[in-house]
């Protein structure tokens, strides 16, 4: 089994990732599927006239201001239409897939940040009405139902909260903790970049292979949204998973391409 | 086993009747929400600037132009938000409710209305680009797999044709083959109104029963929408569903007192 995280950004090719995934399951290969929707979410909040803002935690780390508005905007974006226009995709190419997000059956239960502590113009201030998560908890038995039927799980980085909120959470954490639940053999996180680079944004400087002892030393290279990935890695290794792959999302074969080691392999 | 359909239309009352649905499968009632979400799928088109048109077929039946575009929009707002609020809600509530669309596993499979014949200014013309499908086979193993797990399915009114083609289907209609594949013992449609009225829109000429050998007949009561709702009847009672309920969404308890046979019951 391997968890395989796509981005919604520009860049990826989705049209090769489904091409390439029906011919893994094909060849009996399980396969969950992750996917974000941030970029998409952005443009279409702009449209409805509630456009994004980002909140910068006291830790450094930037992520999406999820009021309530925002939280429904996203769910339409995610679960909606990239979730819809994926298990259509991959349908076409003769995946059985099965769309949904963390809050069907509580896949995904996750502890809302009740308040976030973030810095804005130099200051500190508390926010209190973001519907953000962390997830705790993976409901493997639905996973292992849906796969046991022969379906493909499709996941929108949606989570619930144990009194029943619906939540936004990071898609590459999320891709992270399910890998770690479901004992993934791999995790594979496909981006716009052919890996994680020494020198961002020359891609020349690939970093082919990482001791997954000194994944946290990786950290330093990482470059805005590359943060998080790295930081799912290292969750996804500390949960077990044997290897996290950091993968080219825009060429051909790109699954075949990153189990075949290319990209930055963290083992 | 009971099929429910609410539409997204204003007035019914969502939290009165995830309440009571709540109730009922405490009680051990199996439940399948369908849902609808037309008029959301308006406000949000129009915001997004590709406002809705309707075709009026030769048949006389109103239904939405689906082209590419408007089917995207159609699952954001359906599949994305309509339905992830009812399984938050309904989660909220203790009922472990499970979101998705026809798309997902293939649970709706329908036939594309490759070309529509409609009525433009009197005059006859053929549309080509139009996503809408009629639902012929249901994937009763994949909602029975749900149930048996303890979840309670809640589906988003798109299918998916043969060739993979995600489409727009009527969520009445929708419900009626549902609930005729599950062999449901009701199939209960939560509307705005009363139920069928002798007189629309005067409330006081409720017809409270219906022969389903005169169903047919009920058509010439039925006013705009209603009109799909007998429609869906006619479906579900020829499927073998023995009893079919128009009832009040807007009530406290809706479901109860449609079980109760308040409403206009066929059968």
């Amino acid at each position: 089994m391997i968890v395989v995280k796509i981005g919604g950004a520009s860049g990826v090719n989705l049209e090769a990732v489904c091409t390439d995934l029906a011919s893994l399951v094909k060849g009996g290969q399980k396969v969950i599927l992750v996917h974000g929707g941030s970029s998409e979410t952005n443009e279409i909040s702009t449209q409805l006239g509630h456009p994004p803002r980002f909140l910068t935690a006291v830790s450094g780390f930037t992520s999406r201001y999820t009021d309530r508005a925002t939280l429904e905007i996203f769910a339409m974006v995610t679960s909606g239409k990239i979730n819809t226009l994926l298990v259509e995709s991959l349908q076409k190419h003769g995946v059985n897939a099965f769309g949904f997000s963390g809050v069907d059956g509580r896949t995904l239960v996750a502890k809302r940040k009740e308040t976030v502590r973030i810095v804005e113009n130099g200051k500190q201030r508390i926010i209190r009405d973001d519907f953000t998560g962390k997830i705790e908890t993976v409901n493997t038995g639905l996973l292992n139902l849906l796969m046991d039927a022969g379906l493909t799980p499709v996941i929108a980085p949606l989570a619930i909260s144990p009194e029943g909120d619906a939540l936004n959470v990071d898609a590459d954490r999320a891709a992270a903790v399910v890998a770690g639940a479901v004992h993934a053999e791999q995790l594979v996180l496909l981006t716009n970049v052919p890996g994680l680079l020494r020198s961002f944004p020359d891609e020349r400087s690939l970093i082919p292979h990482i001791d997954k002892a000194r994944v946290e030393a990786a950290m330093a290279f990482a470059e805005g949204r590359m943060k998080k990935k790295v930081l799912g890695a290292c969750e996804a290794l500390e949960l077990g998973v044997p290897k996290v792959v950091f993968a080219d999302g825009r060429i051909d074969q790109p699954l075949t391409r990153a189990l075949e080691g290319k990209g930055t392999v963290i083992s």
